[in-house]
């Protein structure tokens, strides 16, 4: 048992400096290292594949003798993932990290030009060359399943679709309802300078309590955590001029994906169990934090003093007005600035698209036309342009298909654990009083411990006593907005 | 041959990431993160060790059929490097790496403290560490040839001792010469703003042409250059409140270093060619840039405006006043901060100690005294304790041994560079018009272009004509410090 987890212990020491070389590209590297840099990732990040494909790894798990539950679940994970990519040839491996570096790079070049031309061969290279790693992990539904896995394990795209289904057609209705209302006023749409703007978000992590002797607050075009080693788990936020909430419901966010991952136990480790369930599991912890936690009025009653303090300018508004301004539900073509209500749509949208894209039902090079004909059907906004279409996101553009719905199952698992955490702890004033600590050791005690140890559907179940519902997250939309917005939803 | 190529292509994939982890421990790792840190860098570290000696490039080696004089010396130089490495167990390369890593962490802990006691027990593991690996390298005269030999290909310790010998008892008369005059006044004994500091060492990099979409300017304790992947060459420097020359000499320096490592040419790069031709060439480069260009009257011409616009309470100091300034003469403690004269002598002790801890005359854990003492001999004041004693650098601690002498044979190969460069260029006009192009485009026709393909001796014939010889420097001294101080050396 000690032989294979040290075998692990020491293949998570590349994806460690993977994980180093990524962050560095997104922050602080020159320019002109991209290319050269594009190489070093594809390398060290096969190579990390072929160490856990490797038959020596096979033999270490199946000889290993486990001595406890723990064991027995790194085992499982272990071979589970073993022999799902032991199937996968390292050179395609190989040419899908390539492609999607380099794709990823040309993407951040060309995404200001809205030209998808300029991404496209590429990007249908990228898409074919999905289409055939699916096929070769396998599945028993449609192709599109096998991604889906590798994000969301055990969870298939029909379970996904039908409770999608529910969420859309809510999500449609209640816009609808919302703006008879008319639109709150945004006490946002102001300049305030980004030196403050730091300064409040490098405050706000304090007061989150996030600990600074194993992380970081840094800036990056798209905001991102990154565990980058056994106590170093770094996130990243953005400054927007003229949008500060921006900055600090990105920063709030990225707290929530680093809280989860520094509480996982040290010894899980490089472990097949050590990380986070699942992405959808990441995702609801950091949208419990950003919307459950971070917009409410609660929790705007324990910041209000500290922000006006250094944007003093903001003192016109009240709390009411400061609460209800984050809470604005407005259409947008930006995912990432859109409210937690009509976001469900933007990622809706998202897996529609590469589920029929991966199942080969529409082709690479259709994308901006189907982008923006479903992007109006359903947010009932016309689409200018590329750039704040299809080509806003980097998440196709790096190779990442089935990575989109894990966000919106964030959602819903995030609403659900609210339901439950409330029956137990005295949720709104511990959250005005900043008592953060009593959440994370909740949170930790029942999700955060556990690593990987379980699928997310066995997880849910296990935290919240069922499985998992859209019925939670109407509830909380219909409790929450009927009293941003004075009415009954 | 392509096939070779390749391959060192491959490996430098390996020390690329080695290289961006170490960077990122020196500046922005969350400090709990150092542990792991040392895992993963011993990790990668020997598996890179392990691609350098592995079997198979040992055939390439033998099997190419090189095409030109650039291809001969790729395998000669590869066959050199493969052939000495081969002989290592990769277990020792590995504890020297790790224990290096670590003792390395615990030096940045105690050095504030002075207390050598705690870092000696792995210090002195580290030296027999060390002089195991001598001994397996091999060597003609005694066991510190071989380590020197990593950093100064073919130097000899003996050589190296003629000519310090010359360098001490000129520098040590030269000292005594100049403090009859009495002690120049320090303008920059005045506390400068960090802010401002960073304002103007920003400014410098640009006066200097260093191309930022290339390269960074961070902050670390010790400034260093770091080449961490094809066109990405980054240096840091550091920023002391009562010192604002110390952070425009460390970011000169390292722009030195910086723009040789960008000016090899890219097909170099990851090849046994492709590197500077020793740590002694590259520390002639840093030493060139910092003192010959950058602590000249010329230079000061250059920048005086600029620099007095930024520190405007500076503008009561004459350009002579400045020039002078940074141009003091004075015994210290630490190398870092000593001037371009005493230097050597912070050198010749070190080099003096750690050859005769290698060839195993003196002990390990007896550093501190003979330090003080050795100290006493050559600076002539005593030292107080070893934070500014021999715990002041992280060098030993971090597991190099013979690195230290390639700092002076760096000042005497810059000098008599210096004296052929003269012959060929208007040198002071060209610095005072801040031409550096000029003076880059020469050194990288003689100097840079050639990568690693000469050794150092032979590459000093070929740039100046003549072997290395402690001379030039004894002239250039002679010269500069008999106008700085107003008397005949």
């Amino acid at each position: 048992m000690n032989e294979l987890k040290n075998y692990y212990r020491k293949a998570s020491t590349y994806s460690s400096a993977v994980a180093l070389l990524y962050w560095d590209m997104q922050t602080y590297m020159p320019k002109a290292g991209g290319p050269y840099r594009a190489e070093v990732i594809s390398e060290i990040g096969t190579y990390v594949f072929k160490l856990l494909t490797d038959d020596y790894l096979g033999d270490l798990l199946e000889k290993a003798s486990p001595q406890n539950e723990v064991d027995d679940k790194i085992i499982k994970m272990g071979k589970k993932d073993y022999y799902k990519y032991k199937k996968v040839p390292p050179e395609l491996f190989e040419e899908i990290t390539m492609t999607g570096t380099v794709l990823e790079q040309n993407w951040e070049k060309f995404k200001p030009t809205g030209n998808f031309e300029e991404l496209r061969p590429l990007f249908e290279k990228l898409v074919e060359l999905n289409k055939k790693y699916a096929d070769i992990l396998g599945y028993d539904d449609e192709p599109y399943d096998a991604l889906l896995d590798l994000f969301e394990p055990g969870m298939k795209a029909k379970e996904v679709e039908a409770i999608f289904e529910k969420v859309r057609d809510f999500t449609i209705e209640t816009l609808r309802k919302i703006e008879n209302v008319g639109e709150i006023s945004d006490p946002f749409a102001i300049e305030l300078d980004i030196e403050r703007q730091r300064k409040f978000n490098e405050w706000l992590i304090s007061y989150l309590k996030y600990d600074m002797t194993k992380g970081r607050l840094d800036i990056s075009a798209h905001p991102f955590t990154n565990p980058i080693g056994l106590n170093d788990v770094r996130i990243t936020t953005r400054y927007i001029l003229s949008d500060a909430k921006n900055s600090i419901y990105s920063t709030i966010h990225e707290f929530g994906h680093a809280t989860y991952a520094l509480s996982i136990p040290d010894e899980f480790y490089g472990l097949p169990i050590g990380s986070s369930a699942s992405y959808g599991f990441d995702e609801s912890q950091s949208r419990f934090w950003e919307n459950i936690v971070g917009r409410s009025l609660s929790f705007w009653n324990g910041i209000y003093d500290k922000f006006v303090e250094i944007f003093p300018e903001m003192k016109r508004y009240s709390l009411e007005d400061l609460w209800q301004g984050v809470n604005r539900i407005k259409r947008t073509f930006i995912r990432t600035e859109s409210d937690e209500v009509t976001y469900n749509l933007h990622i809706i949208l998202r897996f529609e698209i590469e589920r029929k894209m991966i199942n080969g039902e529409i082709k690479a090079s259709e994308l901006p036309l189907i982008w923006n004909e479903l992007f109006e059907k359903y947010l009932g906004i016309k689409v200018p342009n590329n750039t704040v279409g299809c080509m806003q996101d980097p998440h196709w553009f790096g190779g990442a298909f089935g990575y989109f719905p894990t966000y919106s199952l964030g959602n819903l698992y995030s609403t659900q654990i609210y339901e439950k955490i409330r029956e137990e702890i005295d949720f709104d004033n511990v959250v005005k009083n900043g008592d953060f600590d009593v959440i994370k050791e909740w949170l930790k005690d029942r999700i955060y411990s556990k690593g990987k140890m379980y699928q997310p559907a066995e997880l849910i179940k296990i935290v919240t006593g069922k499985p998992l519902s859209h019925e939670p997250f109407i509830r909380y939309v219909k409790e929450k907005y009927s009293k941003v917005y004075g009415l009954e939803i």
